[in-house]
Parts: structure tokens; sequence; C-alpha cells
């Protein structure tokens, strides 16, 4: 039911064309959308240029193509596909020229709507090379979101000297993600120096006893600093939605 | 907001003492259960006698009295308090007189509203007598819901002939509920005896490699027969309950 | 040894052919089945459209087409084939050239025996396009053996108005079958709505700490709304058949 | 900085052409506690009312009186100390008289330091009764840090209606918490509901399969909503902890 | 139906007195058991002395006297309860006064049937001191059963000469069971000393990463010698009874 | 054996008093390998037709070539390559003409002693249709190893008659082997109907909460039934040899 | 060594071409224990102060007590009793009144051989109070060894300037034991600031997601920093055993 | 250091009563890093021959080129690079002509740096043929490291004798490494037969219930051998490092 419908509803009630009671009978189901809530919100994220989302990972090229083509043709709309390779980019890029590809963060971005940036930084700071693709998920995600991100990676703890080199330019941003597998230490280390909210994000890097980003995962939610929160393994895109969020609410 | 609310708002519009406009304001914001839809069910169940549930386990006996004794001021009310000890028990008969004890269940019951007794039965099958708590729970769950239950207990399946001694009343019954712990294997035996829904409990009796259920929930989980469902480890309400609401649609 | 022999050993006994001594050792060993209860159940469900199923998945495509044949042979008889691709179709058309694919559910059927049309609904409820293919297993499953089933896809509970919208109609169903990965808090919701049996399907869709389908599992088990149980990981098929169990209950 | 720089330093302030101050200041961001930045933190911290944090699981009671005794010492300090039963607070207050107990949160607290109230509010939101000491522990951590709490308790997703009803408050919220055990959905359900930053603390309420609030805390990291980060099982301190750091960004 | 029914039946049906078809009818659900198998065996096995075995864990003083006041009033009959304490013997005594109590292995028994004495030994290895009362469950509950044990107790890998010591002893051995917490490396390091089978049986004793004996347990289960099999964590009876079946068949 | 004692020994034999033949005997148990025990062992095993066993899983081709050449050049020998496909008998063929593949058991022979057949039979029990290569594996053991092997396939507890038209056969082998997957209810069906040592092996068959068989374990070490002990998942060649050992002693 | 070297040996001592003592030498350490070989190695160790060591944990004080009255009994011994609470000294000392307590390690000894002080020192670090009594019992473990110890207690890495302090006594020391709970971060910092080994000491301190100490655990198995050896959970006396082993070879 | 401290050093600077030289040496170990106490660290290790390590798994062929180029180029470098097959190894090559294969430990290096051999022996005993690979890594790390190493390969407990036959061995290496998989019972034989540190690592190889490797982890995290200490799942690497950097400490 949209919100001319309910509005037809009342204006009949009003013009007496519809009794109260059959009114009510009409409304009890009435879904929530339908009353204008969602729908509202919906538009205005869009119309600030909140981008539509698609996880990539495990759908087929000629869906992913369906679902970009589609949203792409509402014309004034960003657009931010995840856990996407360059074979998602190539087909992407056919049906939507304009389409921008993140390849070390594995991210497809159309961008057509202008968001105003936001102030603050969000600072990613991540443990090994090898949790990188991750940290740009989280890095780009934050970016597309309108945000200035500060990058600080391969800041591992057994160099912790790496680290503390940067402590200032950590307690100068509004949000800190920290991206780390292993034994994913480096979230309660950061915690431990910034008096920020830091978003944690465990990875799967790393072998053995490490059980797929079990290991970072408990060490993270077991995080001895306080203002440390954690998001799924690998959810790069997660933790920059996050940090996001939260930044907005530092203007 | 309740329903003479939704009423009076759109008695407003009809007198044109409210504009369309401000009604759906007025709307937009209203929560789903004020529109009726929740509260109708809540009633009409109530109405047919359906109780009201208490879980004790993990409550003081003072919050459980006070609780109790809230609902049983409605009157016309039945009551469920599950987990419950004797010491719930004599609690609750201080301040409800008409308290009723199922020990072995460790249920409290309050009938005040006569359920309309369903047809058909509900079975409930224990393989070991250190799963009759639980069978309990769900056979007097049942019970106080309506249905007639008949009990098959100890016929576990390491003496298969107790169990296909049953198999022509198994048959008669529109629900089989197994209650099992250790490796649950009884879930599979009557799953491939019957064609009736059958609700698999896991009980946490065991020890070792049990897991504290875990190995009758995978068991029963992974059952190869067809037509068994699970509910969680020691929940016989929820498993009497179940059968009760599949029972309901056979009448 | 057929009912036949059963009876043949009875007029013996009659004809004094046979000591009623020498008939108990006879009987003795004599098993189960022969005694004509599990066969003639076996039968009963063929000649009522039951279909013989074959789960697919690590069998050889010449396995597949052998066992289909020999089934398809006895003439009046339907076939589920679950967990097939593309590829078991083709094997299996060579073979039996009535066969049918639902390319979505990976269901492969033959369906020479008329299913008298069940009464009532049952409704599949799914949370994310990507746990589409276990919806559709489940979908597929309750059509075959004769239910109508009504399918709402996507209306995972991040966006609950989708799902509200459609509260009307899930009441409206005799069984709701809910399908859902990554934390599965669908089936508490729909739960929570309804009071019809509720089977929640988890599904192994999501990645990090889902762990392969542990996370929703745990959250439909642990469900704190009354009227759902639960059955395995990505076992479509187990619940449209423990669903159509249930609905038949209902005629 | 190099060595090099760090010698150039001191041969400036030897020569004259650089302060002792300035140095100071060239050294503070350095490589850090030693050269006053944690400390320097630590004080400022203090000095704006943040408490001394006790955690007293586990710790004997003249241990802790010890502690909050040499604490409170210091004069102008504010004291928080978590998993504080009566027997605590009566042993903490013989030591220090103005201590006051939070019984449902199980914090004792010690307030001499005026912190300045901060605008906006966070919502905790907890599902079941028996989430209720974990929710309060974040609610009263938040207060004591300068936070107006809004406190909807009791909004489980099995009655989606009583939070829906409070859709309106939760959106004006600057950050919502939510507490809940079982099967963790409510965490979604709010994630859906709002663009607020949602920190979500599992709790280990429930049975069974929960094992200990693992259901939940896998549910919670699962979660289809965006905009969802987790905490440690019960950690309701370090909900309300995180959920302050953010609101002060909002100032 | 007693076996007298089935002859009953059989004579009706030779008197002329039932026909065939009512016959065949009366059979067709009759339970496996009643046809004789079960029930003879299970007389047999009484004959012999096999004990009626109880599990004392979990049940109440009276409960656990009940059951063997009924088992000890068939007279001829032996009785063994496990995991019973020294107040499960008090009260078992009360009722039946010739029960015996071993007190290490947490047994107690009653023997009024004398079992022919098996040929050749059990032993009974056990890896630490913590192991006893498992080791003599699994030793008690063999020679209840007939069988001369072999008691090697205190023979852990740590110190291997102890076990070498006594490696004679083992092969000459019919079955060996071998007790171990912690690593339970001792089955593997037996299983490579002796070509018989060995009943491997995992303790709980030890902490920390022990994880109530899932350590000994996976330990055991992946030897890598030939010939170890393995009952459940603590499962001493288990052990001696697998055991005792084995040593039967070398009679 | 003291030191002394050796010392002693030495001195016989210095002083005649003991032959250097009898002080070799004496020392054989001593402390064993060097003193000839193992090997002594060894040579007799294999004297006796016992075969080499190669685990081929993970083994390159050529490795595997070279390793069955250098036995198979001892001449009178028997080899047992397990997890071996159709690729590594072609392999092996290449350099050992006379090796033999067992296809479905994934099982390559080369048999040149002729082993005296063992009286009595091993049963093999196997749940489904995908449970044949572990059953498989695990008979052909048993085979080469000397016994003689009765296979029953196909007989899981959803269809339990076909397993109880089976129990004559069942109770007249001397070991019975059990192989499922799935929920592994069979091991305890199949125990309690027998009083022979049944000897369980879970499969990884099945899918979901199957966790690569953890399920069929759990629930086999689980078993209500006495009589049971437990191998690795998927470890047909273990049960095998269990087996086997048990079978050589009813000789 | 070949069954015809023994021979050889056997022969030569008839022949006297070797003596007694030589031949004893030469079979010391061929096959071990009754050889002399553990024997020599223990009464070694004990004369050089190596203590006995009883793990008291479940053990009954008269038990302990017997056990450490007749180690007490041969005079010239050490004893290190671990998990020991008061009422275990309380016990030990009425049999061996010059008993000591170390009541924070749990730890009862008895000294009365002097072990000769070894040079270098091991430093004992630990994250927070409640890790105290695992410090503790490796610490006091290492010093009854004869281990110069250096404690550093209380410097978590969310406080990561009050370990940085000690930076250069940690890289003085030979070894460093690091012993922390809940996410167990600080083995990997310590591992990446020295280069000496590290003996890291996960703890069962935590709650929640620290499951025991398994967050601690998998994180130090995982630790980025090499040099990093990791033992039980919460098992601070193998942890005091380890350094010193290695401390020895420092000499 | 207090800041006044700080001020005092530089006033002391400025005043000219402690050179320039002295403050830095001062203020080295306080903070560390930038005052140069890690990068000298790195700087000295690098002297002294101590090698860059690259962990090639996961790592694209062309970026592990570029890092070894890079590193190459500094000239006077060692290169220990890990997880590296053949394909690295030909990569590598070309940019680097002098790198060396140590095909079966999946290392390659760059040796330019003589390192002085370190005294005593590091010993590697491995169980079975299949942990070759990570056996092979932990000895070829400690020999780049400047570690003789004795190789005993093939000895598991299985087959007790071939370990014991090295005991003498054994005990006479500084450090002995067991790299064992399937149930890691080695670890626990080899610690109770010497009296030098074990460094145990677990391997992934085995099968069913030997998850990845737990089996033989938790095996050895319990081992109820003193002094042995755990490192990752197939971390022969970190093994072999450990063991070097214990040794060195034996000079």
């Amino acid at each position: 039911m949209e919100p001319d419908n309910l509005k037809s509803i009342l204006e009949d009630v009003k013009a007496g064309r519809r009794t109260v009671d059959d009114a009510i009978e009409d409304l009890k189901y009435l879904p929530f959308e339908d009353l204008g809530f969602a729908k509202l919100d919906h538009h205005r994220q869009l119309r600030n240029g909140y981008p539509e989302v698609i996880y990539c990972q495990g759908k087929k090229l000629d869906h992913i193509q369906a679902i970009v083509e589609r949203m792409a043709a509402r014309g004034q709309v960003n657009i931010l596909a995840t856990r996407a390779g360059r074979d998602v980019y190539e087909a992407v890029k056919k049906v939507v020229p304009d389409a921008e590809f993140h390849e070390l963060a594995r991210i497809v971005t159309v961008r057509r709507v202008q968001i105003p940036p936001l102030k603050g930084k969000i600072a990613v700071v991540s443990a090994g090379t090898s949790d990188l693709p991750v940290a740009e998920e989280a890095a780009v995600t934050a970016e597309v979101l309108g945000n200035t991100v500060e990058r600080m990676y391969d800041v591992g703890v057994a160099g912790l000297h790496r680290l503390l080199a940067n402590a200032r330019t950590l307690n100068e941003a509004n949000v800190i993600i920290v991206v780390a597998g292993m034994e994913g230490a480096l979230a309660s280390v950061v915690g431990g120096l910034v008096d920020k909210p830091v978003i944690a994000v465990p990875t799967s890097v790393g072998y053995g006893a490490n059980f797929g980003g079990l290991s970072a995962l408990l060490c993270m939610l077991n995080s001895c600093a306080s203002g440390v929160a954690v998001v799924n393994i690998d959810n790069g895109f997660g933790a920059g939605y996050m940090a996001s969020t939260i930044n907005r609410l530092a203007q």
C-alpha cells in the first residue's frame, strides 16, 4: 500500500465514503512501510548520496550486471559493490561505463551523487601486508561514504615502534579501524593508546590454530582496552560503514 | 496508542476536526501494535485459554511471586511456569493458592480457563529415565494447551524391542515428540517408523563427549529420517508448544 | 520373507503340516518387515504419489542415471532428485525423457502419479537472495508433495517493513518455512508474528564467524519465539517434507 | 624521528637554539609514556571526571577495599566498580562512606567530580528481563561517564510491536546499545531500524545450544544490518564505555 | 505379548479357533521382542550371570534404592551400579544387605550368581594416579563379568621405562584397556607395543586446554597405532564391558 | 630388572653359569627393540602374511611407486595401500605387475604370502550408499588379514526393517563393524541387537551440522548401547584391522 | 644395535674380552630403564636438588600428606607441591614441619638440598592483577629450581607505557615468561621487544568469549612475533620449569 | 622516568652538565624506537647475519620477486623465504640468481653474510614421513640461523624402538624440536626421555577427528612431561627460530 493509498483511505473517511470501522479494519494489517516511515528514510538516504550496496561474493556475473544496471538506471545514485574481482569490474563496466575499480579493496563503485565531505578523519590501521584487502575494503567504504581516511598499514605489534611513531596521528582521528589477523593483538594496543572509538576487524589471515580468523576474533572481543568493538571476520565493509556512522555524529 | 485512539483519529478526520495531512503525520510513526494487530492477537489467545508463560530458571522467588500474582489478578487466565522447583511452587502457592505443581515436569500451573480439548494425540517418547524431566515438561505443556498426551518412556534404541512394541500407538498420534540425551539416536529410529511430524528434543543427559547435549543435538539435526525437526537442548516446553501448534491444525 | 510366506506358515500350522513349536522357531528371527508392516506402509506411500527421493550430491552421474532409470521403470512413480545441477538433469533426461528440471531449487523431478492437492498453504520466507536455492528446494519439495506454496523472498530483518507488509499472508498459511543464513534472526521475528508452526532452515550463507551456517543454526535453536523447530543447515528438502507432513494433518 | 634528530634537538637545547619547553613539546609525541604522553592523558582524563575502573569479579573483598580506599584517598576522583554484589558494596562503604550502590547493575560508584553532562542520548535496549543486569551495567556506566540514557527494556523480537512502538525514540538517540541473550536477533532488527551506530552486547542468558552466550555472539557478529559492532559476552561496561566514547564525538 | 501368547495364537490357528487372516492381523504389529528374540537373549544373559547395570550419577538415593531392591527381589541376579559414591552404597545396603562397595571404582555390586571365570587376562593400564577411579571402574566391571584383570597403574609416557618394564605382561593379555587423561598419549604407545586389541578410555583429568577430556579423546582417536578403538570420556564401565565382550571370544 | 640384575646376568655369562643364548632370552623383554623384541615381532608378523601398510593420501605417485617397489623387492610379502585411487593403482602396477585394485575400497594390494584363513566372520554393516567406500576399506582390510567378511550395506535406521531382517546374521559374526555418517545412530541400534564387540566407524558423509563427521563421531561415542568402541572418522582401515585383531582371539 | 651386536657383547664378556663394567656401560644407552638409564638420571636430578613435584588439585588432603611424608622421609630432598591452598599447607606442615607456603603462588615447598644458583635471570611478566597466581606459580617454580627471577606485574598492553618502561630489564633476562589472560596480546608485544626466548602462559582470567582461556591460548599460538612458544592454560609451573631448563643452557 | 626527569636531562644538556651523547644514552631505553632502540637492534641483527624473513603463502609471485629483489639490493644480507614452492624459487632466481632452494622445506634462501656457527646441536625429531615438510622447515630455519641440526625422522610412538635407539643422541642436543601430526604423542614421549627444552610443533597431518591439527595441538599443550612448549600448527619456521634463540643462550 502506497502513502497515497493511506491518504485516499483517510479521504474516503473524511468524505463519508468509508466508515470508521471499515477504515480500522483496512489499517489493521497495514504494514509499517506503507505508512511512509521506512520509505522516507530510504529515499532520504539515497538523496544524500548513500550508496546502494551489493555483496558480490557467490553471485554470478550476469546477476551482478543486472542488479547494477537496474540501480544505475535510476540516475542520481551511488553504488558500492564489495568482494568484487577484476572479472566483476569488467562485467559491470560493460553495462555501466562510469564504474570505477578499487582493485586492492575488491570494490567497484559508481559515483553520481556528490556526498558532502565529512569533517574529521577515520584512521585505518592494519597489522600485516596480507591484511591489506580487508583494510582497503574498510578504507574505500569510508571514503565512498564521504569520510577522509588516514591509512597506517603494516604496523603490527611485533614491531611496536612503527605503531608508536604514529601515535599522534591516531589520536587526531575521530574513529580508528584496526584490521589484524593472526593473533589480533593490535586492537588492544591501539585501544590502549587512544581515547576514540576503535572498530576492530579480525581477518582470516594466518594458518593452523588461527582457525579461519577465530583467533583474532576472540582476541579482539576479549580486549583489555576499553572502547573497542568488533565486526565479523574480514568484514572491512562493515567496519567502514560503522566508522562512518560514528563520524557523522561528530559533524 | 490504544485502538480507541486510532478510532478517535479517524473520527476526527470524519468530523473534519483533523485534516487528512495531519492524520497522516499522526499515523506515520504510529506503532504496529497500536493498530490493533498484536493486541487483538494477544487477547484472542488469552481468551482461548492460552497460558502466560514464565521461565523461572535464574529468577528470584519474590520476582516470580510478583509476576504470577500480577498475572493471576486478571482473573480468567492460565499460567504456565517452567523450570520451577518445589521452592518456586511453595512461593507461588502463597500468593496464588490454586496453583498446581507438576513436580517431575518442574512446572507450576494456574488453570482458570477451560481449554476445549483438542482431538488427536501427541505422543511423547523418551529414551532413558534421566530424560524424564524434559519429557514431562513437554507432556505437561502439551496437556495444558489442551492436548491428549500418550507417554512412552524408557524406550531407547539399545533395547529396540520396547520401541517396536509401541509402533502402532506411535503411528496413531498426530505428532510425536522424541526426547533423548546421550547419542540421541531415538529420533531417527522413530522418524523411520512413522509418517507424522516428529519434534526432537536433545537433552543434556550424558557425560564426557556428550558436551552438554551437543552430541544428541547434532545427531538429531543430521537425522537420516525425513520429517524430523529439532528444538533447543532440554527445551521440553518448546517441543510441547510446537507439537500443540501442529496438532491444532489437525482439528 | 513375503507376507504370503507368513500366511503359508500359518496355513501349514492350521493344516497340521508344521508343529506349533516349529512355527515358533520359524517366526523367531522373522524380521519386522516381512510381517508386512513396513512394506505395506511403503506401498501405501508410493500408491499415494509419495516420491522416491535421491540425494545427488557426491554421487556420480552414471550412478544417478542408473538409480532413476530403475525407479522410473516401475511406471506409476514420482521421483525427487535433490542437490542436482544441470549436468544431473541432462544425464537423467537421457534415460527418463519426461524428467523436469527446477534449476534454482537444484531439483530434478519425474511426476507420473497425480497427487491430490492439499488444502491450505505453506509459506516459504527467505532472508536474502543468496538463500534462494535452499528456499526453492523447500518450496519445490512441498509442491511435489501436493502443497500450495506461497513464496516471500528477500524479507530479511534488516528491512523489517518488507516482512511486516506480508504479516497477514503469513498468518494465513498453515505452516511457515523460514530460510535464513548469516545471523538467522528472521526465524524469531516470524515466530513472533504468527501462531502457526515455523520450520526454520539455517543456511550456510555468510562468511567469517558464520562458520558454515553455525551462526544461523544456533540463533534458530535459541529462538525466543515459541513454535519454532529447526532442521539441518541448508536442508531445504527436509523443511519442505516436514512442512508437508504437518500440512497433511490440516486436511 | 631519526636518532640524528634526537641528537640535533639536544644540540639545539645545548646551544640555546631551542628552549627546554619547546624540546619537551617536540619530544612529547615522540616515543611517549616517559615523555609524558600517557601520563598527561591519564591526568587529563581524571581531571575531567573519568572514573577509575575496578573489575570486582574474582577479587577478594579486602583486596577491593584496599584498592578503592587508595583511589578515594586522592580526593577529587570518580570510581566505577563493576561486577559488584551487595557484599562488595558493604565492604566498600566501610572505607568510603560516600560510595553508592546500583544493585541491578552490580556497580558501586564513588562520584566526587562533576562530569559536565554530554548532549544527546544513548539508548539501551534489552530483549528480556534476564538481560537486565547487563543492560543496567551498560546504562549506569554511560551515566557515570556523563551521558543521558534512555532505557527500553523487554522489547525482544518475539513481540516485535513493543520494539516498533519505540522506533522514533530509537532514532533520536546518538548511539544505541542492544543487549540480548538467547538468539540475539534484536541487534539486527534494531540495526535495520536506525541509522545510528549500534553497540551489540550478547549475554549468556539462555540454556542448551546457547553455549554460554556463543549463540547471541555469533548472531550479532553476522548481523545482516550495517552499523552494528559487538563487544564481549555480558560486557555491559564495555558497551557503555564505547557508546560514551562515540557520544563524546557528537558534542 | 509373551511367547506363550505367540504359542497360543498358533495353537488357536491349529485348532481352528482363529482364522489365518485374523492371525496375520494379530501378528502384524506384534513387536519384535514378543517373538522371543530379545527376551530369550535377555534371559540367557541373566542366567549366565550378566549383571543388570544402573548408572547412578544424577539419580536420587531413594530412586536407586527402589531400582536395586526391585532387581534384587528376583533372587538369582547380579547387579552393577556405577558412578556410586559411599552415600549410594549406604542407601543400597539398607535394602540389599549383601551389596558390596568398590570405593575407588565408585561401584556397588550385588553378586548372587557365580559367573564361570573366563580364561585369559584383561590388562588395565593407566597413566596417572588421578585416572585411577576410571581405571578401577573398568577393572571392576571386567571382573564382575568374569574376567581376570591385570592392573598396571601410573605408567604414563613421561616415564616410559615404567611401561616398558611391563611390556611382556601387556603382550600376555588378551585385551588391553588404556586409561589416560591430559594428552592421552599412552594409548598410542601401548598400541605400538602390543598386537592385541586396545580399548582406549580418555579421562577428563587435566586442566586448561584439556577441555574436559577432549584433548585425550582426540589424541586417542587419531592414534597412529593400529588396533586401538575408543570409548567415551571417563567411560570405564564401557571399556570394561567391551573388553569382556572381546575376551569372551577368546574362550 | 635392576642394574645389579643386569650385572649378575653378565657375570653369569662371564662365569659360564648362563649360556649366551639364555642371556639373550633373558634380555629380550628387558629394554626391547635393540634386544630384538620389536624386530622379531616385526619379522614374525611379516612371515605370517601381515601386510605392510601404506597410507597413500597426500603422497605423490612416484613416492608411492618407490615405496611399493622397495617393499615388493623383498619377495614374500603382502602390501596394503589405502586411500588409493585408480591413478595410484596404475602407477603401482607399472612397477609391481601383480598388484590388485579394489576400486570401491580405494585399496591396492599385493598378495604373495598366503594367510591361513581365520575362523568366524566379521560383519560390516553400513547405513547409506555414500558410506560404501569406508565400509569397503574396512571389509577389504579385514579380508586381506585373513578374515571372512559378511557385508550388509544400506541398512540405515530410517528403514529399520532392513536391519532387523539381518539380525540373525549379525549375531552369528564374531565382530561387527558399523559404518555410518550423518547422525551415526546405526551403531547404537546394532549395539542393542547383538552381544558381540561392535567397532563403530563414523564417516564424514553428510552436510551442514554434520561438521565433517563430528556428528556421527559424537553419536557413536555417546552410544547408550554397551560393547561399542569407536575409531577415527572415515577410518575403515583401522576398523578392519581392529576387528581382525579381535577375531584372531576367537581362533 | 643389532641382536648380533648384543650377542657379541655377551660373547666378549664370556670370553673375557670385555669387562662386565664395560659391558654395562655399552648397554646403558641401548634400550634404557632397566639398564639403568632412567634411574641414573632420576638419581642425578634428585642429588642436584631437583624437586619432586606434586600436583595437588583434586587430591585429598590425607593423600597429599602421605605422599609428601614419604618423599620427605628420604631426607635430602626438595619438594614442590603446586595448586596448593592454605589447607594443603596446614596439612603438610603437620607431617613435614619445615614446609614453606607461597600463598599467592599456591605452592608448598620443602627445601633441604641447596641448589647452586644459576647465572642470568628469568623475567616473569604478567598482564593483570588477576593473572598473579599463575605468574607467581611460574616465578616460585623457577626460583625453587635455582633461578633468579625478575617480576614485572600489571604491565598489560592497554597501558603500554608500563611495559616499555621495563624494556631494558626485559632484554637483560635470559628467558621471559609472559602470563596473560583475556586476549593474551602481551606475548606478542613482548616477543616483538626482545630477542630472547619467550614462554607464553595463557590464563583462564576473563569471561564470556574468553572460553576459559581459549582466547589467550589461540592469540599466543598465533603470535606474529618470532621466538614465542606456549604452554597450557594456567600452567605456571610448566612455564617456570621450561624457562629453567632453558636458563640452565646459558650457564 | 618522570616528565621532570626529561626536563632535567634537557636542562643538564643546556647547562653543559651532561653531554649530548650521555643524554642520548639516557634516553635510549626510555621510549624507544625513535630513540634508536629498535632500529639499532634491527641493524645489529642484520649485521650478524640474521635473515630477513618472508612468508610466501598467499603472496603473488611478482610481489615476492619485488620484495626479495629490494632486500637483496642491500647487498650484505641473508633472506629466508618460507612456504615457497618451486614456482617461487624460479621467480626469485630470475631476480636474485644466487638464491637457493630447499625443496622439501619449501624454503628459498639467499645467504650473503656468513653467520658464525653456534656450538651445540638442535635435534629435529619427526613422527611420520608426512610431517617431513614441517620438520625440514624447522631444520633449515635453524641451520640458516647458524645452528647444527641433527635430524631424526620417522620415529613415531607406534614404533617406539626407533626413538629409543636414538635416546643418547637426543640427550646430547641443546634443544629438541618435535614435529608430529595425528595424535602428537611424540612430544610427551620425547619430553619424558630428555632434560632439555622441547619445542613441539603440531602438524595438520591426519584426517577426520584430527580437525586440521587440533588433535596434535591439544595433545602437546596437555603434555604430562615437563619442559615442553608448543608453537602453532605447521609452524616449522617458528620452532626453528625459537630453538635457535634458545641455543644462542648456550654459547
